[in-house]
């Protein structure tokens, strides 16, 4: 591959998906099957799928293509509510379908895309959902084969690499034939509407966008909590934790979003500076604030829902001398103009009472208070993005009682954005959906570039180094419970509480 | 009545109303049976009338006790709905209930009332539901017959007088008998619950107070529109006009509560001060203004829900020359500090298509502009404050519209309080309710004070001066449009409009 164009910059505004050709790397695999295959379909339904669009399977085994059709088929009738699936969309979805088997690793296989590219106009997407051990060698291959040209693209999923220096080997490997233009490293927080929301919130509506900076917002807060344990991935996960698996990419990406400062316009690397200036900002972790602002846990047996389940060391294949943490709480700060002095707490953890994500932006106090005494503590707006459950979004803000006896108390009063009942036909895409139209109309704002990731990574090393060093064993805390009692504690120690009212 | 203590000043937060001798002087008149023993069989109902407080109707008509009593049960049958209208809570009401037959305008009578006060230890409240010229003999009549005591109140009804000097002969006959801080001037207007709202949007939520000013605001609305005409009252109304009986009351009891400063505390002297600087604040009237920013209209015949209905001089007992306006728009301004450059649109008219008054702050466009070039106009947030037909708040916001194929395009969404939803088990109080429990209290904060009215008053001659100079009919318009088009042109001229889809 020897010449790369930059794919021209589509606008952001309402264009669809131009045709493709998608060669999928890991068609059998778990997310293509749950997640990708599902994704193209509702595409397809909506019409955003160009007719001359092609989608290639490819996998290991050996199956032929109608069985290869059978299995997708199938995947669909289990993750696509019945109703969705129509007989004609799904015909037409079908015949889009092909199926190759491959070694990835080996170069040989590799002319049958050639092949299969042969007299195609429409680019071709490289998408790689499989393990990241394995970029380099199907990038060179497909390089050697020359199934590529300029106008190639390859979209790869996390985790890429384990820390800043793995992480680095895989980027060289896949810049060493995509040009960082061409290469869509998925985050997919950032398909999920709400993330998105974000922008247009804090962009499009001066009554934010004017208050968003440490004049007017107090601290920030950002929960994302499972419920889930480690299903079955014990060994995976032990060698992760919690820092790696959803803080180095998913709450690090919030953050950014939060905290950047406006982008000049909505361009992906006019955004992706400004993210990258967020991550370069983040204060670096001193001895002091390991041992007040870092809360690091591990789960043990506990109920949830009323049902008892066991602790992380006692799940099967467990180490069981294992110091990894399935919880991190933290507070940091962006140390910038925007944001000095505003602490951003996050926590996130396994075996959480609740499947619950969700930003809290707190605003100010007024500097004075004129109702009565004991509201003093009500009176401060909170704006929550909630990404799970349910996506919505709520402004909290003080309202008079309306009881006659309450005279001019106040009352909190939640301003409702809820968004299946604000706009009831409006189904929520999932963010693959999301996602893979970006990749089609050649669009990288939703997507993680190199050198975010890089220094969100440098910045989590620094503190599992000095985890390692402390060699320190993480804090337990029941499944089913919000965490070590020391995140509550991290938080009331500065006055303030998790909000979990939502 | 030699000596006046000021009445202890209660506190605004959810006391109950205190013991009180109330004497209401047109017991019979329609105020009374409609809306004021309503409102005090509400208090009852809710156990906000201290079991000692008495109720003493006064009319010029000879009716016996127990007429009295039927007359007002029947209206309570009407006003009140039948659900609420509990048995016990009933007799309990009627049995606080006296009356008295008295000609109004001669001492005589008025022994009856010293004797009806007698031993009481609870301050006598009167209300004047009379009309006001009489409200000087009636204040000298009481307090010559020696039925006040320093801890008397006087309740008054607007309209107090015709223009500045007619009411400050008015106030002054009160005044020589009350002094100002027993003085409870009504505007039900402040009485509603959404105009007390604005209290504590304004001031207990730092996300609106610290852009309530001309740096965040662009310009303020105001409507209330009226769907009656002028109800069987030519005459009286016709003496009048819209800009009396509307503007130097309600229209400007808005303004004054939407602009004040913020009062260092909630007593009813910081509050009103603040509005007091308001209303010298307003922009006088120039002639340029007088051409450009002020409409006066008349209706003429049209439709209403399908109804043919008359012209505002076709109606019965019309003066067919009259130029009296039964609508009016003006754009003003609040010279000061926080308003200066900010238009404040104001318009109210009689047979419009809809009973509706709401407030719309529109905050500024941001000075710059991201997103889809096309949708630069929906980049402004709007709080739209309702008092009728349902009382509510709902804060205009920008999100991201969640259609897949709209890429980053923007959605108005409107964040919803609406009081009946939000908080569904909480009646909402009429304001009389409202008013008469802030009476009990001693509490002057929801009444006009005399500086206020006066202030107004000025205001208004001005412009009634100079309309009469000009002696120019007003512009027609018919029955069921929204006013004259050229309140139409007033706004549009500025590159605006009327908010109408709440």
């Amino acid at each position: 591959m020897s010449q790369h164009k930059r794919p021209q910059e589509g606008r952001s505004f309402g264009d669809l998906g131009t045709a493709i050709d998608l060669a999928l790397f890991g068609a059998l695999g778990d997310l293509a099957q749950r997640k990708l295959f599902p994704a193209l379909f509702h595409l397809e339904r909506e019409g955003l799928l160009d007719p001359s669009t092609r989608l290639l399977g490819l996998a290991r085994q050996e199956l032929d293509v109608d069985a290869f059709k059978a299995r997708v088929e199938k995947s669909l009738k289990t993750y696509v509510k019945a109703e969705e699936l129509d007989r004609e969309v799904l015909g037409r979805f079908m015949a889009r379908l092909d199926f190759l088997q491959l070694d990835f690793t080996q170069p040989e296989g590799y002319a049958a895309i050639r092949e299969w590219r042969q007299g195609a106009e429409q680019p071709m997407v490289v998408y790689l959902s499989v393990g990241a051990k394995i970029y380099g060698d199907i990038c060179r291959n497909l390089d050697a084969s020359g199934s590529l040209d300029a106008s190639s693209r390859v979209v790869v999923e996390k985790p890429i690499g384990y820390d800043l220096e793995s992480s680095a080997e895989v980027n060289d490997a896949i810049g060493s034939v995509f040009p960082e233009s061409s290469i869509y490293r998925i985050d997919h927080y950032l398909g999920k509407e709400t993330v998105q929301n974000l922008i247009a919130l804090r962009f499009a509506n001066p009554l934010f966008g004017t208050q968003w900076n440490q004049n007017h917002i107090s601290h920030v807060e950002i929960t994302v909590a499972e419920k889930v344990g480690i299903e079955g991935r014990w060994g995976y996960f032990d060698e992760a934790g919690q820092l790696r698996d959803m803080v180095q990419n998913h709450l690090l990406q919030l953050v950014c979003l939060i905290a950047m400062d406006p982008p000049a316009n909505l361009d992906a690397d006019a955004i992706r500076d400004e993210k990258v200036k967020v991550l370069k900002a983040l204060k670096p972790f001193t001895d002091e604030m390991l041992g007040r602002d870092v809360v690091r846990g591990q789960y043990i047996g506990g109920t949830i829902d009323g049902q008892t389940v066991p602790g992380y060391l006692d799940e099967e294949g467990a180490n069981t001398s294992s110091h990894t943490e399935t919880f991190v709480a933290m507070k940091t700060e962006v140390a910038n103009w925007r944001w000095a002095g505003v602490p951003f707490y996050i926590r996130t953890g396994k075996r959480m009472p609740a499947k619950m994500s969700q930003i809290v932006i707190h605003f100010r106090q007024q500097p004075h208070y004129i109702f009565d005494p004991d509201q003093r503590d009500l009176a401060a707006n909170k704006l929550v993005i909630r990404l799970q459950p349910e996506e919505g979004i709520a402004l909290e803000v003080l309202t008079k009682d309306s009881g006659l006896d309450k005279g001019m108390r106040l009352r909190r009063g939640p301003l409702h954005l809820d968004f299946n009942s604000a706009f009831p036909k409006a189904r929520i895409p999932d963010a693959y959906e999301r996602l893979l139209l970006e990749v089609m109309k050649g669009q990288q704002y939703l997507f993680v570039r190199r050198d975010e990731v890089e220094h969100a990574w440098q910045w989590c090393d620094s503190l599992i180094e000095a985890w390692n060093d402390r060699a320190e064993a993480p804090r337990r805390y029941p499944a089913g419970s919000w965490g070590p009692v020391a995140s509550i504690a991290m938080i009331t120690q500065d006055g303030r509480s998790w909000y979990e009212d939502y």
